[in-house]
């Protein structure tokens, strides 16, 4: 039998190291979506946390761990912007030099945030140049280490302390959840999720959340095996566009999930007006994901406890106005 | 000496009524806001109590004390549209029939929220007919139980339970809060959110926040009697115009409040767009004014750790694309 990738032990530990670090995200009641769904709805609003997503969470679960020597040499990330801001941000509160990667399609505000965090930011084409490869040469030239976004134990230990948060406040509050939607693109999220959420709810079902046209984790789950997006692809969730699960990620999430969801980007953009009209949150497409697939019905909520978690917020000022003038006309 | 019209106690004890029920809000980090203040900042984010405002906290405190006699007669209450929603909520908790009476220029979004909750909305002149007279006739009609939304002290117990959460937080930070920025218009939330602060904290100044022109509260605190805001005033806070401090709340705020502090409207737009931006949080105008005061400049925050609340974030999605529109173009 193989060791697991982490155990419930590793996201305890991260939740330690976190502690007064790391905002402690609210699990919200929202009666309008009990309304819509027809059952208990709970809200784990994740675009609280520092640097406006979960993100946080694994970035200073990893860095914060480097040896002196390691920090002297500085930090290295490639991301579509969550996980960009995370690792500046955490290393800016150890004074460590960070290089992030992004794609030139990135928000503005994302990469703005970035930058202002104190990282230095280095723009690829998400469709033409690959991420990782460039990533690989600052770490080979520089000695810098590499903060992957999502396929490392710390990083998939450090996300599952939003899990255990949602496992300890159900039990302070006498609910076992039937189910747990999470946003998913390259895994980590919802695998330390799964893990913390099944230790202490065996029968909770975990449903991975994407967008129509990256439901690789949906196909995976079905084949067994890692499936590839289709690249010709889009989606305004610009947050979940990692074409293929994570080798790591989905060694766990092949054991732990249920089926997984598909949305169409419509669905998020009534989900992102819902949220703020009935939340008073900011939520950005890739974190609207899984609210709007209890709100548009892919998945059944009836008579059951669902807990929906709400990943980010970062959002373009503009494409939030947008969305509200569409769908609230 | 004369009894005090509330104490710590009842705070307590209302906090124990709401245990389960009220969102327990969070007190939020905000690096941004530091950054511009120059001091350490904590938000308290009412917003995402039930409701869209603090008001659930002193309504509930006030409705679940009914008696069964009582409650068959039903509950008014009149209200510029928080404390409407606030107390619709509550009576369709408890199953009580709910006549609220709104102004007619009141947000469109809270007057039919405290519809869809269901209660029967009474719409009124603000500028030309009582409020007060209007639900004083179905009092005196109907035999309904009043649940006025300041001037009681279960109501005003009720919302400082705001302040015993974050007193609760701060101290399991150990943080020494220097200053509290609270709205007001008819001073109830500050009234116990002060005697909940001064209660642990008796160093830490609490401050009220108010529109320019209706600083009644600021000029009462100077004259030490209760001064009346200009008719001709207007302000974009719906939710502060009550033109003078409630008997109640005064008799209280006097012996407990800093000075008071008065804010432009275009500061307080720029606070909503801030809210939005790095704290991922709807706020209406007068549940932004308090943020406005701290990030403009009318108070220092240097070096000092100041709580900001933010008391709610009912705003019509039209005027909210306004303000992103205008102050983030």
């Amino acid at each position: 039998m193989t060791k697991d990738v982490i155990s419930l032990d590793d996201i305890m530990d991260a939740a330690q190291r976190l502690r007064g670090l790391a905002v402690r995200t609210p699990l919200l009641d929202c009666s309008a979506a009990d309304a819509v769904c027809g059952g208990k709805m709970l809200i784990k609003a994740e675009m609280l946390q520092r640097t406006g997503s979960f993100k946080f969470r694994g970035a200073y679960n990893r860095i914060s761990r480097l040896t002196d020597d390691e920090r002297k040499k500085g930090v290295v990330a490639f991301s579509s912007g969550n996980h960009a801001q995370a690792v500046a941000a955490v290393s800016g509160i150890f004074g460590i030099a960070a290089t992030i990667v992004m794609p030139a399609d990135a928000p503005a505000m994302k990469i703005d945030a970035t930058r202002e965090y104190g990282a230095t930011v280095i723009l690829y084409d998400r469709f033409t140049e690959s991420r990782e490869d460039i990533a690989a040469e600052i770490v080979a030239t520089q000695g810098a280490t590499l903060v992957p976004p999502f396929d490392h134990p710390m990083i998939i230990a450090g996300q599952g302390t939003a899990g255990l948060e949602i496992a300890e406040d159900m039990m302070a509050r006498g609910i076992v959840p039937d189910q747990v939607l999470v946003p998913c693109s390259g895994g980590g999220l919802i695998a330390g999720i799964a893990t913390a959420i099944t230790a202490h709810f065996p029968d909770c079902r975990v449903h991975a959340v994407e967008p129509s046209g990256f439901d690789d984790m949906a196909r995976s789950l079905i084949s067994g095996s890692r499936e590839t997006a289709d690249p010709k692809a889009r989606s305004i969730c610009d947050a979940l566009l990692v074409p293929t699960p994570g080798e790591l990620t989905f060694s766990i999430n092949k054991n732990l999930l249920g089926k997984g969801l598909a949305v169409e980007d419509e669905a998020v953009r009534a989900a992102m007006v819902f949220a703020f009209r009935h939340l008073k949150l900011v939520a950005e497409p890739g974190g609207a994901i899984a609210l709007a697939a209890a709100l548009s019905g892919s998945i059944d909520c009836k008579n059951k406890t669902t807990v929906v978690v709400m990943s980010g917020g970062n959002v373009d000022p503009a494409l939030f106005r947008e969305i509200l003038d569409q769908t609230s006309a």
